[in-house]
């Protein structure tokens, strides 16, 4: 269905394939071939050499499903910026949860394959539509979109990127937006985080977790209490969780309950289903909890139909009259709902910014990997071995690996097994680890 | 039922009942005679004359249903106060909405009958109980208890007593503390107010309604959405509501997609049932609902079992997933039910005083009336006549009433049917507003 296996899968693609046929479908999906044909030969930025100049890599999700759905594709010509928007050669690429729920089609605001995923980059302006008066080619910005943003060229409307602080890598700019503007407006729009108060981080070592932990002690006296396997505690203790819990082997709520028996302030809850009714009945009196995600729906790389069910069945629920003698608040949260919000996002990103130069946050890179390597990159994720951001790097992959067990072990990768190969990924992956 | 025909009705009580004998119920339910009897015959307030040392009024529900289930009584001797506990002369009681559904048996917070409802007061203090050093007698104090407080000496907590700055009166006193910590609560804990927002306040002539007004006001270009039936209009205007709503005649949510058509930022939702969706759908992305009554139950003076049944029906309910799509939040509030959350009240109490001798609040005190009268005090307010708050004095009515044609009605009193009395009483209170 949807033209999924009349991608190409040009998986090691390397500098040479400069001009590989674009299939129909690619066309279709991304910048029709006739606007890449009409884009202005100039604008070429710096770094770019000369023979790359009529294609670029693009990330595309070519039906629902496991980690092989997301293809590297090779697109001809150079998009063209329209009126307010800007052309950008993209440097870095974020990976968010709902990334992958939407591989698994559980994502409404990812439109139908084929489709190139992906909420945030960072990048170079390379081009200017008409009517852009307050950006100029060379500036190095973040942005954030609805989708589409796993490309090494995207348009972008001009409001929905952010200059970068001289400072920041183009690294921790594509791990900054999608985390920390989700990771502040709910803490400080939702949740009014206060001196004093005790908050719940779940997934604590994730993007949003380790965001959210930094932007708690902006706030004078916050105790943070972070769950997370216990593999990760050293560092997210190091990253400001006061109490680290390792929710495998305990009780997340006897472990709370213990050092504040009367519960806490806030739980911002990834997770959904039965676990939202616990954040509930863990909040003190004037409590809030905020619900953001439906994490427990993810547990394979295919989608679980039980899990899904689970989940929606579990679903929390309230009506008025609880909440209002319990004296406590339910919030939403999903980023991804809120396009046409761009000024309220704009001034968060401007706090956000701000905090920045101040010291006060820091986005930490957990990982990062090139396009081909895409796959892995959501299998860490999504296993939740990652500590802090996974990144996608548009670059492709050099010739010489960064290890030597890599490069011994790329020759024998077409033989194995799945499960092999899985089992190997996480071995690697785990050396790389800090 | 439960003592209701048992209990005296004094209801012209005067200064010279001073020797009446409390029934064995009324002792039972306030403090017991013994203790009475043991209190130290010193402590005297200054203007209370000799022969009335031995007694004070009570007002108590004899049981559930209309206004006349509230009734006067003349209790013996004197409360103790306990170590930590203070006893005040009364001066003035808050009426509040709790305290009508508390009426008709629609709230748990107050015990069964008989019982002394009222959940504020403000007056003297007379005597101290052991462990008090932070009050001394004399002062002036306003008092907030989960109920009890309609009676003219009241032994509390020293907790839950706050000193009064020198410029209240007591009657600003006792229409403080509940719809002011209400509001404050609702807009700055949960709704999280802040500069441009705007909120939609119902019944806004209305206690709570008047406090958050003036609370919106103390940040910057919030605007003010406020229903009231027309003849409230003015009064509203002038006192801070921006755009006056009639929702008798008009669709408050038509009325406010006019002006605001993306919706607004905060709703105070005192009404339950239907109207709490109505609100849901009127927030704006990141809106905040904060249902903290059901006043849609209250529609006549006893309790109608359809309204109540209807409002329940319809009562809001929502699961974390909608809210998460919606970027919304549901917040709960009931002061009633924060009890042993002394720490905080005194926190926000110490802010609204603050503000109240910056001159950026100040109660509105619809209209007073003695205990004698509550049955006609409370058909006000569940009649919706009243602007702000109504006020009940323990002092005993005066032989000379205010007005020339209240004497003349008072003769034949007796005489006439409950609705002849209910007209008549809306043709004065009429003429009484403003």
């Amino acid at each position: 269905m949807s033209g999924e296996d009349t991608f190409a899968q040009p998986h090691k693609a390397d500098l040479k394939q400069e001009n590989e046929q674009a299939t129909a479908e690619s066309r279709q999906e991304s910048q029709p071939a006739a606007e890449a044909a009409a884009a202005p030969a100039a604008a070429t930025a710096a770094e770019q050499s000369p023979e790359q100049e009529s294609t670029y890599r693009s990330l595309v999700l070519s039906g629902h499903g496991g980690y092989d759905k997301v293809k590297l594709q090779i697109k001809k010509g150079k998009p063209t910026p329209k009126n307010g928007e800007v052309l950008v050669r993209v440097k870095a690429c974020g990976l968010n949860f709902a990334d992958l729920m939407g591989r698994q089609g559980l994502y409404d605001r990812l439109p139908s394959p084929p489709v190139t995923p992906g909420m945030e980059c960072s990048g170079i302006i390379e081009a200017l539509g008409e009517e852009v008066t307050d950006r100029k080619v060379g500036d190095r910005v973040m942005v954030l979109y609805r989708f589409g943003m796993w490309q090494e060229l995207v348009t972008v409307t001009v409001s929905h990127t952010f200059l970068m602080p001289e400072e920041m890598s183009f690294e921790e700019a594509a791990a900054l937006p999608v985390n920390y503007i989700t990771a502040y407006m709910m803490l400080f729009d939702l949740g009014n985080l206060r001196p004093n108060h005790s908050v719940l981080i779940h997934m604590a070592a994730g993007g949003v977790g380790i965001a959210a932990t930094q932007l708690c002690h902006t706030v004078k006296d916050v105790t943070v209490f972070g769950t997370a396997s216990a593999s990760k505690h050293e560092a997210i203790s190091q990253g400001g969780v006061t109490h680290t819990i390792d929710y495998r082997t305990l009780d997340y709520v006897d472990e709370i309950r213990k050092i504040n028996p009367k519960g806490v302030d806030i739980v911002l809850d990834p997770l959904g289903g039965s676990d939202t009714q616990k954040a509930y009945n863990l909040l003190k009196p004037m409590g809030k909890l905020i619900t953001y995600g439906a994490a427990n729906m993810l547990t394979g790389q295919k989608r679980n139909l039980l899990a899904v069910a689970k989940t929606w069945y579990n679903q929390f629920s309230i009506n008025a009259l609880n909440l209002m003698h319990a004296n406590k608040a339910v919030c939403g949260y999903h980023l991804g709902y809120l396009d046409g919000e761009f000024e309220l996002i704009t001034q968060v990103v401007t706090k956000l910014l701000e905090l920045y130069r101040q010291g006060k946050i820091k986005p930490r890179v957990d990982s990062t990997w090139h396009f081909e390597e895409v796959g892995d990159a959501m299998r860490r994720m999504q296993e939740r071995n990652n500590i802090g951001k996974v990144i996608l790097l548009p670059e492709p992959k050099k010739e010489v690996p960064k290890k030597e067990e890599d490069k011994t072990d790329e020759k024998k990768e077409e033989s194995k097994s799945e499960e092999e190969k899985k089992e190997e990924q996480q071995e690697i992956l785990k050396s790389r680890e800090n």
